[in-house]
C-alpha cells in the first residue's frame, strides 16, 4: 500500500448550502477542490455513492492517481458517535436516523475512514493549520444561522459524555431575552446568530432587516454608514461579548476563532470592537492580552482540512498495518 | 524508601474558614484528620511551619509511623501554577505574590509535594471516592460565599491555557441582572451566591435576610415554610437551572456536583427542584437522564481526599524512583 507520505485524504465537507469535495497532502495542501451546492436529502447509500463518484472524477481531472488515495474524512452538521461512525439526525440531510455512515463510506470507497461534526472538524482545521495553531484549548465559534462550537481540549474534540458538547448558541445570556426554538429564553443564538442580528435590524426600523435571513444586508448597511444597522451591529457586539467572555471564564481558551457567515462574513465590522468590549468584561484575573480572538484564516476550506486532518492523525496507523 | 502501597499522603486544605489536615492510605482512607479554624494571614514559611508541626502531631497522636508519609498534598482557594507549584494569590491568605509554595512544602516536610485549587482537588475527590465515580467530563460546582467549578475532561483538571478556567460563578446568565463585584451585571455569583441569596431574601422582605452572609438562615426560615424564603429558594433553583443548563449545553458533562456551604447545605431544598427545572430547560438533544446531578457524597474531607490522590497519582513515580 502507499505509504501516507505520499498519499492523499479524500476529503468530504457537506454543508447547509455548499459542499466541498477535495483532494489533500499530508502537509494540508489541498490538490483538487470542487464546491458545489449541497446534494437534496437522499438515501445515505445514494448520497455516498454520489459522493464517490465525485471524488472519483474530481481526481481524475486534476490527474492525480487514484491508486494514492488512504482515506477518507467527512465532515457534516448533525448528531453523531464519531467513535462507531453513526450519524444519528442530520439537519442538512433530511430525515435520517441512526445511519451507519462510516461504514458506508468504507464500504463504497474501499478506504478507511472518519466522520466528525462540522464545527469539530472546523477547529481541528483551525488549529492544524489556521487561526488556532498551537493554541489549546481552542474554541471554532460558528456563527451564521444558527450558533455553535468546536471546543479542543488537550488537542482532542471536548465531546462530553454523550457527543452533545459545545452547544454555546444555547447557552443563556440574557433570561429575559428572545424567545429562542430550543424552548428558552436569551440563548446567545437567540440574539447574535444571522437570523436574530435581521430580526433586530427589523425591530429597529433598518431597511436592511427586511429580508428576515440577511445579516448580511444588516452588515452591508452598516458599511453604507446607515446609523440602524450601524446600532444593531454595536449591539451584537456588546451580546457577543458576553458569550465570549462567559466561554473565558469557564474554559479560558488560548484561541477563539469565528466562523460562519456572520463570524466571518462579519469580521471586519465584529472583530475589533468584539476584542475591546472582551477586553472590558473579562475578570482582573484573565490574562486577556495573551488570549486570542481572531477570524477564521482557512474560511470555508476548515472543515474540508478538518477532515484530512482525520485521516493523516487518526486513520494513518489504520492504514500502516 | 516505604513503598507506596503501605504508604501515607499527608494532605492539607485550607479553607475560608475552617482548615483540615490529615493522613490518608492508598485506598484513600483518612487515618487521621484534624480540622481547625483556618491559621490567619502569615507568611507562606511561616504557614508551612505550622502546617508541618500540625501534620507531625498529628501523626504522632494518631500513632502512625511517620516514617510511612510518602508524600504532601495540598489543596487551597487562589491563582496558582499548579505544575510549578506556585502560588499567585491567595485569598484567604492576606497578601501573598508569586510564592513558591511547593517547594517550600517540599523543604519542610522533606518530601516530594503537589498544590491544586480547591474546587479542582474536590472535583478530582469526587470522581475518586465520592458522588462522580466513572463521570466523564465532571464538574464540581462550588456555591458558598462565591460561586466557582473544578471541571475535568478526559480524567485531567481543563486548566485553559493560563489556568483560569473554570470560574462558571462570572458567566452572565442574566446581561440586566444585579451587580457584581467583577464589574459586570447578572453572573451567577451574583444571583446564587450565599451573599446573593441572603440579598434577594432581603429585597423581598424575608426577616431571614437581615443577616447579610447567611443564605442558610433563608434555606432555614424555608425549612419551617416562611413563604418568602421558599419563594427565594424557588427563585434560586430557577437561576441555578440556567447555570446548569449552560455548563450541560457547553461542556455535556456526565456528572455535575454541588459542593459548598449553598450547594451542599442547601441541597435538601435545592436539588430534586433543580434536577426538574434543569430537565425542563436542556435542549431536546440532551440525555439528560444519563446526567448525574448529585451533592457532594464526600463533604467536607472532598479537597482532602483530592490532595491524597495528587500524592497517589502524580507524585508516585516521583516517589519510586
Amino acid at each position: 500500500m502507499q505509504t501516507p507520505d505520499s498519499g492523499l485524504a479524500a476529503c468530504i465537507d457537506i454543508g447547509g448550502s455548499k459542499a466541498l469535495v477535495g483532494l489533500v497532502d499530508r502537509g494540508g495542501k489541498i490538490l483538487a477542490r470542487e464546491r458545489y451546492p449541497s446534494p437534496p436529502g437522499v438515501e445515505p447509500a445514494e448520497l455516498v455513492r454520489r459522493l464517490g463518484a465525485r471524488v472519483h472524477t474530481l481526481a481524475g481531472a486534476a490527474g492525480l492517481d487514484w491508486q494514492r488515495v488512504v482515506g477518507v474524512g467527512y465532515s457534516t452538521a448533525g448528531m453523531m458517535d464519531v467513535e462507531r461512525g453513526i450519524i444519528f439526525s442530520s439537519p442538512n440531510q433530511g430525515d435520517w436516523r441512526d445511519v451507519p455512515f462510516m461504514e458506508l463510506l468504507k464500504r463504497e470507497f474501499q478506504l478507511p475512514a472518519r466522520i466528525e461534526m462540522d464545527a469539530n472538524a472546523a477547529a481541528i482545521g483551525e488549529a492544524w493549520l489556521g487561526a488556532g495553531q498551537g493554541a489549546d484549548p481552542l474554541v471554532f465559534l460558528v456563527i451564521g444561522t444558527g450558533v455553535g462550537s468546536g471546543i479542543l481540549v488537550n488537542g482532542r474534540v471536548l465531546r462530553g459524555w454523550n457527543g452533545t458538547a459545545g452547544e454555546i448558541g444555547h447557552t443563556v445570556i440574557d433570561l429575559a431575552g428572545p424567545a429562542c426554538n430550543c424552548g428558552n429564553k436569551g440563548c446567545l443564538e437567540s440574539l447574535v446568530s444571522g437570523p436574530a442580528i435581521a430580526r433586530r435590524a427589523r425591530q429597529a426600523g433598518s431597511p436592511a432587516g427586511e429580508d428576515e435571513l440577511s445579516a448580511e444586508a444588516v452588515f452591508q448597511a452598516a458599511r453604507a454608514g446607515d446609523p440602524a444597522a450601524l446600532a444593531v451591529v454595536a449591539e451584537t457586539v456588546e451580546l457577543l461579548s458576553i458569550g465570549v467572555t462567559n466561554l473565558i471564564h469557564l474554559l479560558n481558551p488560548k484561541a477563539i476563532i469565528l466562523g460562519g457567515g456572520v463570524g466571518q462574513g462579519g469580521a471586519d465590522l465584529l472583530l475589533e470592537p468584539l476584542k475591546k468590549a472582551v477586553s472590558r468584561r473579562v475578570g482582573s484575573w484573565v490574562d486577556f492580552d495573551g488570549t486570542l480572538i481572531a477570524r477564521s484564516q482557512l474560511g470555508s476550506d476548515a472543515g474540508l482540512l478538518g477532515a484530512a486532518w482525520l485521516v493523516w492523525n487518526e486513520l494513518v496507523k489504520e492504514i500502516a498495518t
